[in-house]
């Protein structure tokens, strides 16, 4: 089954319709882009990559038009293997960026906008209610150096974030998205399953993370879908979940964490385990069963009309009440699909309503340093019958390698 | 020895004296802010994370004010193992960022200068010849969120980018960051010489970059500098450099080319080799004589006064005139430092002079898809006696793995 650019763009003209956005402009560097276009996104780097005219790259959209792209050569001849297909407007590091970037917009600005069967023909005026003369919009962490060139070309327009517009758009997920998150679940279900064996005593978190990045990649993943985190937390374990990868050999006794994900067709799981090294205490078998039954309150709560903030506390409520509240300290969880973390969040401020179709983790924990870290973690789906069920297959009972 | 940042800041306050500059935002996002204050940037994510209030995440400065720090709480707790030192004004989840970013751009604007021992009292006037009554200028990749919550704040003030200011500071480097960046370059060396013995038939280029990652972070880095790349050409393998690591076996008669990077406190490398395996055919002697003489003679070209395009037409004149040039189809190099492309750029369009202290790579290649593949990068420092060397000190000659 192929992704249907061409719907999701439809709906894309709708939503900009509706909002008066007369062009919008999506960056190559984000996934907003390849979600409507499928140009595909690279893997990121720690240090930054840059060419020149480098900010140029991405694409124009505008209702009843076909996206236009601006590209360097640079980066369609050695970061595209797959190609691009549509309208393309090529800047070489020799050309004047700024020069090209202008004539790419008053090019696509001019171009007649497509009148649908049966439809009346698009209103051509300009001017919106604000008195501006266009409504420009552009994906939240486009670089400063575009937005400014936009800016600078069309001074008199509004110049907004449409990252709620997309994002109405993304957040649900489809058949065939819902089947490419399901395979990236599956991928670390089993690379789980396939490393838990070697949480022993003597190895150490950057080996297991190495092992965890190798099968994710033998598996098809171009890369793990962000940066895989191990750590040891326990009694006499002085650290907390902010220190990760250690080099030295694990204790014989802790809770190991797990957190990581796949990668399938630019989609992404994240996914956590807490594997426990030795016999563990009472108190960490009490705070493990804590958390899974937080995260089952949360699971419950999840239903059609809720809002994340009602599944966070649905969480919380769960760990305040067993005395863990103040080690709990991060939101219950996020929306995903081709970002790691996406809009809804299940967070104390979301208000948005869930909507079936949303996809979305729900990651209690209890990291406390010094004493006990527990973290469990898998994807969930809100599906068509309102109910919130779990894509994860790999069980989470408390696993101990003694 | 530590990184002086004090003094870092002070030439980042004379520059943006002379450039008029009154408030200057870096984003957390970015290194321009580690450099000048020693947060620590994340390792990157494939799918983006994301948190309410994120893009508020960064520090102002201004000539003559310590900066003002403005983070998510998120931030603070779980991605700064290192913590932060000076003045932070925090965003919890459920905070209105918009308001909070405005107050901590208030709070900083209204702050005095610091008057230096013996000058003038700071002129206090924000009115800019354009008519503008700030000039307020931030990071290239400076997310669209972060710069039009600055347009809004303030509608009259210019909004400029700073890059040329900040890269004015950061591409000469100083005695302590040459000693950093030889020892990310040593660590490269190690791992090209623990694994060239590994680069033989039926090994799969994805198991040879797994291996460069973890030697890689066994030696103390965070992650590679940038993503791993490892690809066969040659005869009878018709890719390009744009498809990598593959996850079929190697065949017993290739040209291996490898491209990675390791980290030093935030300083990256960026090296290449290419090993082959079986005996190499006459054409493949021939352009990697070619490669390493072209190496050598931008090596040569890099004198105090030249610029990167002079580098960049010396190292391809030697392809060029042996015939490869349509196979040489890419920049010579760029300089690095905690990013690894920053500008100058060894590159025809790059017309800035090079001065003793910038550290560069000359990376030449022949990539010609179905018939031969060699690159050899190293990196290299015009030094203060006006000599270009080289920083790498793994020998670049013909390996061959029979």
């Amino acid at each position: 089954m192929a992704i249907d650019y061409v719907s999701r763009r439809a709906r894309l003209d709708e939503r900009l319709d509706a909002a008066g956005v007369d062009v919008l402009f999506l960056p190559a560097s984000q996934t907003d882009l390849e979600y409507f276009t499928g140009l595909e996104r690279g893997v990121p780097s720690f240090g930054n990559i840059g060419y020149t005219n480098h900010w140029i790259s991405g694409a124009f959209f505008a209702p009843g038009k076909e996206p236009l792209f601006v590209l360097t050569r640079h980066h369609q001849e050695f970061h595209l293997p797959g190609g691009v297909t549509g309208d393309i407007i090529t800047a070489t590091e020799s050309d004047d960026g700024a020069e090209v970037f202008r004539r790419a917009f008053d090019a696509f600005a001019a171009r007649p906008r497509r009148v649908a069967v049966g439809a009346a023909p698009g209103e051509e005026s300009c001017v919106h209610e604000s008195g501006a003369q266009a409504r420009i919009a552009v994906s939240g962490r486009t670089w400063a150096e575009t937005t400014l060139q936009l800016r600078a070309h069309r001074p008199d327009a509004d110049l907004t974030v449409a990252d709620d517009i997309i994002n109405g758009i993304r957040r649900i997920k489809d058949a065939h998205e819902i089947e490419l998150m399901t395979e990236a679940a599956r991928m670390v279900d089993q690379v789980m399953a396939a490393v838990s064996d070697r949480v022993v005593a003597g190895i150490t978190e950057l080996e297991l993370a190495s092992e965890i990045d190798l099968r994710i990649r033998q598996l098809g993943s171009p890369s793990s879908s962000f940066d895989t985190a191990v750590w040891a937390m326990g009694k006499g374990i002085e650290r907390d979940a902010s220190e990760r990868l250690s080099r030295k050999a694990l204790p014989d006794r802790a809770g190991v964490n797990f957190d990581f994900g796949a990668i399938v067709e630019g989609y992404c799981s994240d996914f956590g385990r807490t594997v426990h090294i030795g016999q563990p205490d009472e108190e960490y078998e009490r705070v493990y069963d804590v958390v899974m039954a937080a995260q089952e309150a949360g699971r419950r709560a999840a239903i059609p009309g809720a809002t994340g903030g009602d599944v966070h506390r649905a969480t919380r409520a769960v760990i305040e009440e067993a005395g863990y509240g103040d080690w709990f300290r991060h939101r219950t969880g996020h929306c995903i699909g081709k970002d790691v973390h996406e809009l809804p969040y299940i967070s104390e401020e979301d208000e948005t309503p869930l909507e079936p179709g949303m996809m979305f983790t729900i990651e209690p924990s209890v990291f406390w340093p010094g004493r006990v870290g527990v973290r469990v973690e898998d994807v969930f789906l809100l599906t068509d019958s309102g109910e919130t069920v779990k894509i994860n297959e790999l069980d989470n009972a408390m696993r101990v390698n003694d």
